[in-house]
């Protein structure tokens, strides 16, 4: 492609809006602009970058035996009160009325749609397992769209829909996709984690996040040292074997604490460590009061909270209730002599010995507390968020944290939607049976935005091979220089023949406009013809690692093979 | 791709809500589903033949230089406002609001995004011209969706702009379209005409339809039966040259026509043909009455009606308003001694000697009429539809008539978007100038129905080889014989590294089930393995010719390839 062709209007400045690398270089490159907040064009270079993603998750696709199909953004309102999301899902769902007043979804994701179609369609075991996707725009409202295309209203999805007889057939196909994930996020390049993740408002369990490792992600994802463990911080496991105390017991004591109202403060008034202090924090769990306690080092995780009673809400009691419950403020709350609400405490609690605790009383706490023994613990759970330095808790190695972009996201349905919608088939008896389900999301431009947060330096981007809008920018120093134009445009016919995609420069710019508008756009390799054309000889550049050197035409076939396939 | 392993849900039964061919063909060969009225879901098979036509025109694009890139579909109302199309789109533009309110109009097409971000990043005349292109969804909420994809409310459409620094570059990528949409067309298969149109609400002009002539196209084609000229019938111009009558003038007559007010019953009561009388039509154009003159054997063109005035709306006269300004009913009116409005004559009145025409008296006629001597006419113009029959207007043959569907089109737009929206640059003399553009329309699900009506039986779907979902329909009599079973597998797997695309009916259904669902998704060429597979022979059919013949394995290569080669 001749530059003089296509649209590449790059930037000096960065956009007065864009705070990550990703969102800068987006646009001073020339590959997207905004349209409205959070909804972007895709000018030609960034075009071609998200249809190379497409065709690796394609590929990937077709591989595990996934069919593509196309459905549209227009969907029934109907559909959506069938399934309960067109009330749940919130401002997100962008809606819209027809010409008659129906109204209508903009597809924020199909489940519906497609176990509507499905559940039309497919009446017998025979036709089962089925897995479809497609890749289309999804409208999602995001309350503060930012950060480019990391969250944007608009935007480029790959999402895959399987259907089963058995959960043995769904598991099957669960972990055909976790491959194929893993393959499209190695493919792109990427260092990404599979983490176990929180179902959250879809519904169904057991799903996996696919978490590109970026200091800019949204989501903290806790890892092992030493194995593939990770998990979203919320949802990681505990290994809850604690050391149990070497002490005797001492009688319990109650005593002032002016003024003392932190679990911090506490323990250096009493000079003793955070971890022998038991915080005590009244949560409301469906309506009921429940007194939940932690170690004074950790945190409670609301997400295990939430699971540990199966509730649908919890949240932290006001100030003014914990006074009518409790009889004290929030900083002189704890367990001891209480009686009428549920006490649960995390597993770590147990292995207090002569701890302390408010006394539910202003300004006063107990010390010596023993749990079990002073007080009466409902139930002990895993209840904490796990820390950086905790044992892995599949016992291999230590818990390091990492921030993570979500780009993919594999889900066990069950059969939630089936039932709701009516997908049911025929079994091998000729039975009545409700299908089971899985989902599979890929964020498309999302991705794209990921690897430029990996793949960039101070200069611009720095793509992967097999994602790069083009393998090979041809410039020119001087186009009017006749030995140069020659060179150059004999060279930009014979790299095409010989398969490499090539983006050239033929603007009569100066040679440093080019070279920075060259590192900006990122490509794996410049070739700069100059002074050295009449002899034969062009320069080399690998974007990726700064190598530089002259080379004679000659020779340019076999180098740029290897040097493309050597780039990720 | 195996039968099972993908979804093809054949019926039997025709769609209820199906009046023709494309629409019932498509549902019933598992192609299409309808989600809402005028929206559809791709099944697998309607997503490949969707692909196929997309990849034609990606092809034909960049061969013409235009570069591909993707808009988003929520276009904010500003912009729509600014061109004004925000007010005069009509309930077609389906509107959405987002969280906070903000308008949005769901892309029913992009002149206003495009303009906009073009005028933005476009500033001088060294990057001009410029044309980009995308495939994406439209929204349009049409009155009454019906015919499948026909009339969708939302359809998948190729849209292209190009920007110009002269009419005479723009003339020239208009030209190099014009011939881009013809490859596209030719290479679908596609019996089409390239027709001059109206403009109507897109404005501009210069601007050409492309159809494909099929008996249920909405539009009428005014075609050369020895040349290449076709117009809509909208848009044809007559050749006005008209035999000179050879008689004396007579007297002008009144004479009582009692109760014939029909240019047929009077012509029936005076023993005279209709081409003698004068059909006097009384309009509005842009609030000012005409009274509008035509031969009575020809109709009023309300298009060329108001080009000729070059007016903004033309209605025709209530019968009240008839009675107030000619003092008669509409039967009985006519040119002679009308001075108060003007009066206004195609050409073919010019050459009626001794004709008839209404007296502007209830119940009477004038004969013996002569235009110019017993009336004025204010001026002649071309006024009337073209006839079947009629030269063409281009010298060459006579007229015919025939029905299309509109499945591209290409405008000159001139320069009312950048106008509207703000598209200037600087030229050679650093002088500011208006951007001129062009754009140009290729509805792609639509052109897939057109395809099936032209290429169609009474069996199914008879597709081109260019656009058929796969080359080879693969079908084992019955898979339970081993024989058969083998060697199907073996020719799936070899034909597929031959580079053929195999459908492959791996089903455990009756060879009856499987014929027929092959006839209708028409592939086209069929293999069959039945009983002379142990000898190495399958029976080989031409779905477009029923060409059918055993062949041996050995010579399939060969044969297919020539016999893929020769269809369309």
């Amino acid at each position: 492609m001749r530059h003089s062709q296509t649209l590449i209007p790059t930037l000096k400045e960065v956009p007065a809006d864009a705070e990550i690398a990703s969102h800068k270089l987006l646009v001073r490159a020339g590959y997207i602009r905004q349209t409205a907040a959070g909804v972007y064009s895709f000018l030609p270079l960034g075009n071609r970058v998200l249809k190379h993603v497409e065709e690796i998750i394609r590929e990937e696709m077709d591989r595990v035996g996934a069919v593509e199909m196309l459905m549209p953004a227009l969907q029934p309102a109907d559909l959506w009160k069938q399934s309960g999301r067109w009330y749940n899902f919130g401002a997100e769902l962008m809606r819209v009325n027809d010409r008659h007043e129906r109204q209508f979804a903009l597809g924020a994701t199909h489940e519906e749609v497609i176990t509507k179609l499905i559940g039309d369609e497919v009446k017998s075991y025979k036709r089962l397992p089925l897995t479809v996707y497609q890749i289309q725009s999804k409208f999602r409202d995001e309350k503060r769209p930012r950060f480019g295309l990391l969250r944007g209203r608009e935007f480029t999805m790959k999402d895959a829909y399987s259907f089963h007889q058995s959960t043995e057939s769904l598991d099957d196909m669960y972990d055909k996709m976790f491959r194929a994930y893993s393959n499209i996020f190695r493919r792109c390049g990427l260092d990404f984690r599979a983490v176990i993740a929180d179902s959250g408002a879809m519904g169904g369990k057991d799903t996996h996040e696919f978490m590109v490792l970026s200091e800019i992600g949204e989501d903290t994802i806790a890892y092992s040292d030493h194995s593939s463990f990770a998990a979203n911080i919320e949802m990681a496991p505990v290994n809850n074997e604690y050391l149990q105390p070497n002490e005797e017991a001492k009688p319990l004591e109650l005593i002032d604490t002016p003024g003392r109202y932190t679990m911090h403060d506490v323990a250096q008034y009493l000079d003793q460590p955070l971890a022998n202090g038991m915080k005590s924090l009244l949560f409301k769990v469906d309506e009921e009061f429940v007194l939940v306690l932690s170690r004074g080092d950790h945190d409670i995780n609301e997400v295990k909270l939430k699971n540990a009673y199966q509730a649908t809400n919890v949240e932290m009691a006001t100030e003014a209730e914990i006074n009518e419950v409790l009889g004290a403020n929030a900083g002189s709350v704890g367990p001891v002599h209480i009686d009428q609400i549920d006490v649960i405490a995390d597993h770590a609690v147990r292995s207090i010995m002569n701890g302390y605790c408010g006394a539910n009383q202003d300004d006063k706490h107990f010390i010596n507390v023993c749990p079990d023994r002073d007080f009466k613990v409902n139930a002990y759970y895993d209840l904490r968020f796990i820390q950086e330095g905790d044992p892995s808790p599949d016992g291999q190695g230590t818990i390091q944290f990492a921030r993570g972009i979500e780009v993919g996201h594999v889900f066990k349905l069950g059969n939630i939607y089936a039932d709701k919608i009516g997908a049911g088939f025929l079994n091998e008896q000729g039975k009545q049976e409700t299908m089971t389900m899985g989902c599979y999301g890929i964020g498309v431009s999302r991705t794209l935005a990921a690897i430029v947060e990996q793949f960039h330096d101070e200069d611009g981007i720095v793509w992967p091979k097999a994602i790069a809008p083009y393998d090979l920018h041809l410039l020119t120093m001087n186009p009017k220089h006749q030995d140069q134009f020659e060179l150059s445009e004999s060279l930009y016919q014979q790299l095409q023949q010989k398969r490499f995609s090539v983006l050239y420069d033929d603007r009569k710019e100066r040679p440093g406009v080019k070279f920075a508008d060259s590192d900006l756009i990122g490509l794996p390799v410049r070739l700069t013809v100059g002074k050295r054309a009449q002899e034969g000889y062009v320069e080399c550049k690998v974007r990726a690692t700064g190598e530089q050197f002259d080379i004679h035409i000659s020779e340019l076939d076999e180098k740029l093979t290897a040097l493309l396939e050597s780039s990720h």
